[in-house]
Parts: structure tokens; sequence; C-alpha cells
């Protein structure tokens, strides 16, 4: 069912009983942390299935009121083929007179919820990120369409020079040509540029995606469907630290706690990590910096709770080892052995050697 | 002189006063505001011309072994066409053995020693930011070259449908070719993407640019090169705050005090200001946030202590009704309005009027 038939099909519920004098009520699946499982076999963490009922009262009128309000902009904005950042969704609701929100976070809790009400993402609710998504080079032609004609546009991402592709808030109607045989994912946009200055997509056969850090929602989403589409590996290359190990890649493969209705969509299962572990900073001797207390803190957390981690026991030994060690390592370090040492041995030998990723 | 033989220049003068068994010395400019002076007739912060000398004593032996490291380095970069991240170059010395450096903060330091002492722009070294560029869509061709062959690459920025050509992290070799009639510069990602999908770069005949916050140097440098090459007037949306007067729009046009021996090369002293101002909040009865502390702190400091605000009254007269309102709004505010009352309303407005730019 598309989304504005979902929406529909909620509203009519709610005239339908309102004609019947019963009080309406709207569904809508618990988002926390207890109501996600994980399995390795699917991949990604899911609901458990505990829900949560907003039926009309008194004291939800408002609340009521503004949930419908937000079903019906998103039916006029995909009505229309428009779209609307969430900020801007907020600045909508100043006209809405009692149903307006106060602050930005009401509105955004009420489209998580409409979001999971529907289990379909927000871009499909036609509402956008602020943020931008990542950076695209090497073996890919994106196509996309002329929002004004409708027509086919073809976006050749071997035709950038030492620029990139950006990818664009909302990813959903972008279709993929390729004949790569994976995909890279890089932390930093220093490596990234590197990477794309000396053409490495061309010698590996590959596509390079610059995540910038924790990788947006729509950077996600479009290696997501990118790799299904195509049946393409995913490598994933940070630094050697918790936050490579835990923030970005346990984010971008199995999703997060808080979103778990849509962690179906923007979580990348297939990804496998080819970044800096600990057995390389020992192995490549690579410079190092003391653990942060805030690392040591991330280490001990994940190792207790998360539930990726427990599955994986390789991923447990890398941490003890890392937390033992009490050092950890960035992705450019491996300059210490020549700027282009990355390119002419540390890649090529990881991905040679499926025992050195990790899980 | 080209670069690399400015450092020629510069090791030769050492090497000569060794063999003549003088001390060598290096001169570099003071980089401080109190070195610094402003006139709105040449556009952008100035240096005044104070200097410090590093002589090679037993207590600089160090830091000036690592001056010339660093510029052989930078030497051997320039001369194989390659590129070196400041976190690179950081790890690299780590093979200096004495020489090396024990944190990244000295190398940088450095590194803008001899920025300033050749009077060129740390990209001119071959040493590029770890950061990555802003995006650009609309009615421009960029050509680049390929890295391979060295062959013209031509990138029409009108053709990338929801998406964007995503500026690199150096743009010194960059060509340009555009019939555009102006540049729009916009402070958010999601206001960017709002007139990417209207295709507002069309109708208005202009190149949109998504700064993403402070806008980069390579963002800045590529806005600079492009306007003064093709004579284009650079107009700045940004939100009605200190943040995006100040931070954003300030640094954008005149540069910034602790980088006054490159403000020359990022600054863009054509810019104008056509985002939120204080005037627009009353006329357009925008939807408001109170001033944060640290707003009305910003507003404090720059009308006492800015010498680009000092210049224009304009600017004073907005920071002080600000002040006296004790709110900012958003550039999505004007949603309020509808969607796209920025398209059709605010912007053709603002535009035809100059007397609501702010200078």
């Amino acid at each position: 069912m598309k989304t504005r038939e979902k929406i529909k099909k909620a509203a009519e519920d709610v005239y339908k009983k309102i004609l019947k004098k019963k009080k309406p009520s709207m569904t809508f699946p618990l988002r926390a942390l207890s109501n996600v499982k994980y399995d390795p076999k699917k991949g990604f963490f899911e609901l458990l299935g505990k829900e949560k009922i907003r039926t009309l009262t008194v004291n939800t009128v408002k609340t009521f009121a503004q949930t419908l309000r937000m079903m019906s902009l998103s039916n006029e904005v995909l009505k229309k083929d428009d779209i609307a950042t969430k900020r801007e969704v907020y600045y909508v609701s100043k006209n809405w007179e009692d149903a307006r929100f106060n602050e930005q976070t009401e509105s955004d809790t009420v489209m998580d919820d409409i979001e999971a009400m529907f289990m379909v993402n927000r871009e499909q609710l036609g509402f956008i990120p602020e943020e931008k998504g990542g950076d695209i080079a090497g073996k890919l032609i994106v196509i996309d369409k002329d929002p004004d004609t409708g027509k086919k546009i073809k976006i050749d991402c071997t035709k950038f020079g030492s620029g990139a592709y950006s990818i664009p808030i909302s990813v959903e109607e972008l279709k993929f040509e390729t004949k790569a045989k994976f995909i890279l994912a890089i932390e930093t946009a220093g490596m990234f540029q590197r990477l794309v200055k000396h053409k490495y997509w061309k010698k590996a056969n590959c596509i390079l995606v610059s995540m910038g850090g924790v990788p947006t929602r729509a950077c996600r989403r479009f290696i997501r469907r990118l790799s299904d589409e195509k049946k393409l590996p995913v490598y994933v290359f940070t630094d050697g630290d918790p936050y490579g190990f835990a923030s970005i890649y346990r984010t971008f493969k199995v999703g997060s706690g808080n979103a778990a209705h849509i962690n179906e969509y923007f979580c990348v299962p297939r990804a496998k990590f080819i970044g800096i572990t600990p057995q390389d900073i020992i192995d490549y001797k690579l410079p190092t910096h003391p653990l942060k207390d805030v690392d040591k803190k991330k280490i001990k957390d994940v190792l207790k709770n998360d539930p990726f981690v427990q599955q994986h026991k390789e991923w447990k030994k890398a941490l003890k080892l890392l937390e033992q060690m009490g050092k950890r390592a960035e992705q450019q370090a491996l300059a210490k052995h020549g700027l282009n040492f990355v390119i002419e041995k540390y890649l090529p030998k990881k991905l040679k050697n499926p025992k050195s990723w990790l899980p």
C-alpha cells in the first residue's frame, strides 16, 4: 500500500469512529530499546511488537490533532511531489492555531510516531532531514530525473575529476547502473580525497563513498539501496577507535536502538569492517593516541550492553585487545609508511584476506 | 614565483648562511589580530607588517628542523602532483626521528608559519584540509581534469537531478563556464534542497551553493575564484541570528583575524547579505526563538570589537535592533507562509530591492 493510501485509511478509521460517536484512536509501535531484538540472520535491530495506543481524550486532544494535521501535511506534500524538512514542518504548524507546536522536538516526536505507525521512513512521508548526504566517486551511474520534465538524468560518477557526486537528501527514487565489484565506505573526507586523487576506484573497480564521520540517513539509505539492488559487498574503512567501531560501523551495519522501526531501511547488514583493527596497530606499528576516558567508557558499555557485539566474539576480542593496549589509531596513521601506503599496500592486502576483516 | 621555487630559494638561503658559518634564520609575518587592518575599499582583513624571525639556536633547533622538513615534504608532494592532509603530514613526521611532532597542533602551527612565510595558501603547498567543501547546483559548468590522463572533464551542474556537485577539497586548478546572473550561497542543506527540488536556479538564472553552516575553506575559495573570474555578484542567505551574521557572513565576506595572511584568497568581498534581517522578522511576522545568552554576548562583542561592523552603520543598526527585540529567526521560518513562499515571494522581492540587503 502506498503511503498516501495508508494516510487515507488511517484518517477514514478516525472519521468513521467519530460518526459512530465512538472515541477514535491511533496505534503506534513502542519506540525503545526494550522493544528491540537482534537476530544476526536478519541482520538488524527489529521491533518486538509492543504498542502504545493514542485515544482521543481531553488529555490527548492536542497531540491527536497535531498527528492528524501532520498526516494531512504529508498527504499534501506527497500529492504535489514536494518535500519538507523537519524544521519546515515545525514552522508550517505555526498556522495550525491551537494545534501549533511550541518546540521542534514536539513536532519531531509526532513525525517519528507517524513514521512508526505506517512503518515507513520519514522520506516516504515527503519529510526530509536537514543534513546532507555524503559523497560518491567511482564506477557508478546514478539515474535521477529532471524535477521539471520527469526526464531521466544519468550521472556518471567516473566523470568528476577531483570532485564528487553529492548524495541528495532523499534517495528513494534513484536508480543505479554499475559493474563495480564492491562499495568502499570511508570515514574521513581527507582519505576519500586521497583515493579519488589517485583514482583508486579505477584500479580496484569499485565505488567510493565519503561518509564524513557518522553517516547520515541519506548516505546509509543510498548504500543500502545500491548494495541490495546490485548485490554488492560493502566494506567500511574507519579509524581504529571505539567511535569508528561502535558509533560509525555498528550503526551503519545493524542500526540503532531508538530508531528500530526504521533500521530495516537504513542499516546495511552485508557490511564488513576493513578499517584499522587493534591487530593492525600492532602489525603495522602504527602511531597511536592514548584512549580517552570516553573511549574506555564506550568499550565497557558496548562489551556489556550491545546486542550486536554480544553475538560476535571477534568484536569482543578486538575491543578487549584495544582496551588492554590503551591505544587508538586513525586511518591517516598509515601515512607513517608513506602517503600512498594505504593504496599500494594496506587496502589491497586487506581486501585479499577476509580473515583480517571484522564481522 | 611558483611555490616550489619559493621553497628552493628559502632552502638555499639557509644553506648559504650555514656555508658561511653564520646562523641561518627564517622570517614570518606575525599572525595575530594586533597585526591586522580593515579597509572597506580593499574588502578584507590585511596584515600590517609585523614580523617574527626564527633564528637557528639551541632553543629553536627542533622547530627549525621541522620547518625545513615540512618545506621539503611540500616540495615532494608538489613534484608528484600529490596531496597530503594536515593529519597525514603529522603522521609522516613520525619518520623524522628527533624532528617528529608529538601533537598535530604543533605540525599545524608550523604549516601555518610556512603558509605565511611564502604568502600562499596551504592548498598551494599541496596540503589540504580534512573537511570537505559544499555543494553546487545550477547554471555552471566546472572544468576539471582527469587525474590519470590530464584530459579536460566538463561537469555540468544543471544535470544532477535532485543531487549536486560536491566541491573538492582543493579547487585551485578548476576552471568555469557560466552564463548565470549571480551566485546564491545558502546556509542550510535543507533550504538548498528545496531550491534544487523546484529548480530555482533555472527560474532565477543562477548558481546555488549549499554551505552547510560556516563554509569551509574550499567552499569559500571556490566561490571567490568563480565570482572573480566571471564577475558574478554573490548573495548570502542565512538565518537571522548573530551566528548567521557574524560567524557565517562576516567570515565569508572579509575573513577572520587569526588567518589574516590568507584572507586575501578565501574571503568574498563582493558578497551581499540577503538573509533574514531583523526588519524581515517584523515585516513578515516570522516565528522566532528568544536570543540565547551566547547570542547576546556575540552581539555585544561584535558591536564593540569587530572592525567590519565598525565600518558599516547598517550592520550596527541591524544588530542593535536584534538585541532590542531579543529574538532570532531561522530561514525556514518563512515556511509559516507556505513551504514555497521563499521561492515565490521572499527571494524575488529581496533580489529586486537592494535597499533590503545588508552590506
